[in-house]
């Protein structure tokens, strides 16, 4: 697939060379031209530019710019007209990690922002450094990548990107569950920073193989309280 | 350690009989004293009987009464006093998963209403099913607890009493943090519930060995994003 990183820093640039080796057409945009191609010299038939050129190139966009509207960062927002967008982004972490509540989620502002591109929330809930770890041995642990969009097969692309580079996609619906993503996104930086200060600190949602028997008397349906 | 179990329906009596099969004297209390008996039959030394009485039993406490004031429950939330008080309850689930913002935790209301109690968040991010499953073999999963009390001594033992029974405990500090812990019962149940509909659906922080080089050329201190 075409691939267009939106900012290219730690995040854009580790996953677009992931995605390159893995085969994918990448350009990395820059608001600086030149920043953009000396990304693009980590090889891999990679290619450098602005961020608009970048935006023209993929059919899947990765914006890494956190809090940003795209009206300030490409020439016209008519460029992402029918792209998918990833909204890898988290809010900005307040003193003692005292997140306020997430009334609207980033990657819901950035739809309403740009009506005309597909937005996809993804990739918000691991450090770079995880990244080091793709795609192998990263298999081995199956670190969740959650992806909630409004269209279901910008979905389904994300997460077979997520899969190429050795995640484990957990779809996540519509684009509103974004809030409770980027939460969750919230939580683990808290956690790895200020509790288990180690950044290679991931979250695996797993389904268990069932009990063999309900010996504890509990219902048959489902009861998380 | 004296557990006393409140509201003894699926949650409190998966728990208590875990927790009494690994040495603990457990009390199950109920609204009515003859339910508190018949969920002690389950043997292994338990006990039954009125909350008042679970209360005044245990040391611990685990409060599976969803909403409801102590003041309430109790004849006098006095028996309260000094006592560890474990919140495992989440949020009702609103119409599509929903869920509003969480601008006030269950946990720290329950602290509110029993400030002579010490009030720790646990328990909270997995179905009753997953307790079919401790403690052998859920140590093989390191399925996590995450904990959050102002009282980092009642903390540990919280921990240490989720550890007995097969699970990861994870320090998450502070009470006001059962915000974002409250929040991740939400995610959870929505995964488990609407998207994966499996009960064994649990989360796992893992804290994965390094990559052996940084190469990617990411920066060396954490920069999730």
């Amino acid at each position: 697939m075409k691939i267009g990183i939106i900012g290219s820093g730690n995040m854009g640039r580790s996953l677009g060379i992931l995605w390159a080796e893995q085969g994918h057409d990448v350009f990395f945009g820059a608001r600086d031209l030149e920043k953009g191609k000396a990304v693009a010299e980590a090889g891999h038939g990679t290619k450098g530019g602005t961020n608009d050129e970048a935006a023209i190139f993929g059919d899947i966009l990765l914006y890494t710019v956190r809090g940003v509207n795209p009206a300030e960062v490409f020439s016209s927002t008519e460029v992402l007209s029918g792209k998918i967008l990833i909204d890898c982004n988290n809010f900005d972490i307040p003193e003692g990690f005292a997140f306020p509540p997430i009334v609207q989620s980033l990657a819901e502002k950035l739809a309403a922002e740009v009506p005309n591109a597909l937005v996809v929330k993804a990739f918000n809930t691991m450090a770079q450094e995880v990244f080091e770890l793709a795609p192998t041995p990263l298999k081995d642990y199956e670190v969740s990548v959650f992806v909630a969009g409004d269209d279901s097969q910008a979905r389904q692309v994300v997460m077979s990107l997520a899969k190429d580079i050795g995640f484990a996609p957990v779809d996540c619906g519509a684009l509103r569950n974004a809030r409770m993503i980027e939460g969750v996104g919230d939580f683990i930086r808290f956690l790895l920073i200020s509790q288990l200060q180690n950044p290679y600190t991931t979250i695996s949602v797993n389904t268990l193989p069932p009990a063999q028997q309900q010996r504890l008397g509990g219902r048959q349906t489902s009861n998380l309280h």
